[in-house]
């Protein structure tokens, strides 16, 4: 029992993190057709990944396909589910209720990826006391107090890139483990605090210029 | 002419297009307080990027940084911006005006990094023919017709799981280049169609496995 549960705090490599959701969303689709059983040759032909690669990744779950039948898919959809952290749920606050902050909060689609969003954060005496998608919005400097009383453990960064560095360290001090960075800024922050990038501005460079070189 | 032309064209690599966008956001912060010059010994430090690197990364554009001065701020700025292809106006649709198209048709951010969503297309007869931060909302069946004639070379997939092929599929064959996929699906696409995955979920999934193996 014990065992296991260390097994599933490992530190799994990004790779395969990054492509367990996509066999998740296959299989998904398969329950919602009622399809019983899957193989990996069945998810390496619809997603045109290495079927060895698949059994790799899904190695790292406790769960076993049956020769010949493959997995079972309501099983194989619960347990990437579980396995990624979907089915639990993660507390979180946004700091900056912008257009993108806002748009997350509005989001309801992220509550079902275990994402919790339980406050947000602004300086706009306009929005600061009213709620977005259930959640409320308070003036920055109540963050230290109702991060702790929340427990808030993930920070989104949503503010301006003049912001950006001191939000995080605020969040930081309120004791967040965990920063999810929307802006195109480089946080830094201590050993021991996890940060992911979404870099969407990077994401338009990145398609802008493969736009220009088709010709 | 032609020359220089040919090169804004050039396939650059991943690595470099995402960290541009860094050097572009912290230039811009310099610029907002009137900072004249700054040298990529300053940005090394303050983003902490090899020198030598940013150095290699900015000689991709034509601009070229004094000695002991280094680059003019409001000259790297601008030609950042326009490396990058966020000065020029890119026409994009979004298939999927829910939680997440709805979002990003509200993002006015977007804009401002030249993305310009011209139309959103869903079934949901509640939001067609309604509008969302000024671009209309149609119907899909009028998608090849609409996508045509508002000349769209960018189309942004945010629809269920189940659809995403198809309508990856439809996009494309309605003369879109580009598709800016923010599904879990894996989508394929014809050779010469590029493809860029914002896969918010996989991000969550990295950040929940990071944050438990914190322990």
């Amino acid at each position: 029992m014990t065992e296991m549960k260390e097994n599933m705090r490992d530190f799994i490599p990004e790779p395969v993190l990054r492509r367990l959701p996509w066999y998740l969303a296959y299989v998904s689709m398969l329950k919602d057709k009622q399809v019983e059983y899957v193989s990996s040759t069945n998810i390496s032909r619809e997603l045109n990944v290495d079927a060895s690669q698949i059994a790799k990744d899904l190695s790292y779950l406790s769960i076993r396909g049956k020769t010949r039948i493959g997995y079972e898919v309501a099983v194989l959809e619960r347990e990437l589910g579980e396995f990624l952290g979907f089915r639990r749920s993660h507390r979180a606050v946004i700091y900056g209720v912008g257009s993108l902050g806002g748009a997350l909060m509005r989001d309801s689609g992220l509550s079902r990826y275990g994402l919790n969003i339980v406050a947000g954060f602004d300086i706009n005496p306009d929005i600061v006391g009213s709620t977005i998608g259930g959640a409320p919005i308070f003036n920055v400097d109540e963050l230290d107090r109702r991060c702790r009383s929340l427990h808030a453990e993930i920070g989104i960064l949503t503010v301006p890139v003049d912001h950006a560095q001191e939000a995080a360290d605020t969040l930081i001090s309120a004791g967040v483990k965990c920063l999810w960075n929307f802006t195109p800024v480089r946080i830094r922050v201590a050993e021991g605090i996890v940060i992911t990038n979404t870099s969407i501005y990077a994401h338009l460079a990145v398609m802008y210029n493969r736009l220009d070189s088709l010709g």
